[in-house]
């Protein structure tokens, strides 16, 4: 994050890291150039989680706290001020105010898209161009609270185009994937194989298992097709078959 | 195409292979569950294609002709009569005649995409789903009829989402792509590091350079990133990458 230092008056985001712009790897907007905002803070505990060091307490100080204006600045400065898409990840990046910072790039022609696990629903979803909703499944150790997830698509309405996404370890996460989907027969529906050596917290790279990742891959493309689940898409996260478990790209 | 047997009565499609469900490896349509029926005959000869064994005419004779019914049919049975996506490719599609085709699927719910460089204009283009121009580079040592393309625009009109699509060699081909993608301003673009290891038309399977596929998609990203060329998508040949270059998956 180079040029950002800490703003002491009015912290009202804590971020673990600014950068890109680098193709979204994951999901919908797989391919797309996207600078990244990841917000420090979880509500979750995932054990799987790939990215400890924007969810454990313990990486706090490590997060900025920077205004609204300084993080805009650095979008802007990585951007070279040319409009794109901004993904605002974490962590759970809807603990944090983000609705002053996405009214500042709208206004500017900027996208925002955002991942949360749909445990916390706020107003400005609604200004998002894309929400993508990742409930866990049981592999993560964590429990889904539908309500939450349901005030999410309230808030969101009609601004953003919503998807759901689902990290797949095994077939008790699909099934629970299944079960998600068909609660929400309208929303488009992303699988994802789960990156089972994700990198350790304190690892700037590590190494990574990617036949094991196609492996996964491969059996959850068949699992797909042998039941006909035609309205899923299933992809893989691509930056980590490009760069691997390199971070900041 | 184990089902299928030739029709001598109304020949009207020449078919190099019926194959799937499995997911789209490329493109807009990334991830998504399709059935694949790929047309045999192309106008062109890109020196790198990559399916050879749907264009050269010495594999004619394995191409079969199928009456509309008999495609419809084998569609049907590897979907299991659930509608999906059917992708029209080649060769190039756009030389035979798959309106009845599109007509007739459409009618239970599939949805069609074709991918074509743009050549041949159809008016059956406007029934699509999907409509992927994919004019080809320098490198294919073909040329772009820049008429022909507009011609094809036309031909689809308001019906399908229209997308160009680009792969990519060298430098060369990236300016080409460039400047082709600000003739048509409002198309989403797609770019794809080229295959420099196609597999030869009489492989079932072939070895792929993985490494050199993805330092490929590394530097391609670069270019894009470096331009702030952000309306375009960076996406690989996702199914070489989980299968090699193994066909019919």
């Amino acid at each position: 994050m180079g040029r950002i230092s800490p703003v002491s008056a009015a912290p009202t985001l804590r971020i673990a890291e600014i950068f890109g712009p680098t193709i979204q790897g994951e999901g919908v907007l797989i391919g797309e150039p996207t600078v990244f905002v990841r917000a420090g803070g979880c509500d979750y505990r995932c054990v799987w989680c790939d990215t400890l060091h924007a969810v454990e307490s313990r990486f706090r100080d490590e997060w900025a706290p920077l205004s609204t204006e300084a993080v805009w600045a650095e979008v802007v400065a990585l951007s070279g001020g040319r409009a794109l898409t901004v993904s605002l990840s974490g962590g759970n990046p809807a603990i944090q105010p983000f609705g002053p910072l996405i009214a500042r790039g709208r206004a500017e022609g900027y996208r925002f898209a955002l991942e949360t696990q749909g445990s916390l629903a706020r107003p400005w979803f609604a200004e998002l161009s894309t929400l993508v909703l990742s409930p866990k499944p049981p592999s993560s150790r964590m429990e889904t609270d539908w309500s939450a997830l349901d005030d999410c698509l309230k808030a969101a309405g009609a601004g953003p185009r919503v998807v759901l996404k689902f990290i797949v370890f095994d077939q008790a996460d699909y099934e629970y994937a299944r079960d998600a989907a068909a609660r929400y027969p309208r929303l488009p529906v992303y699988l994802q194989p789960g990156n089972h050596t994700p990198p350790p917290p304190e690892a700037e790279d590590a190494p990574i298992d990617i036949d094991g990742l196609m492996e996964r891959m491969r059996w959850l493309v068949d699992r797909v097709i042998e039941d006909r689940w035609f309205e899923a898409h299933v992809l893989p996260q691509l930056h980590v078959l490009i760069w691997g478990n390199r971070r900041g790209v």
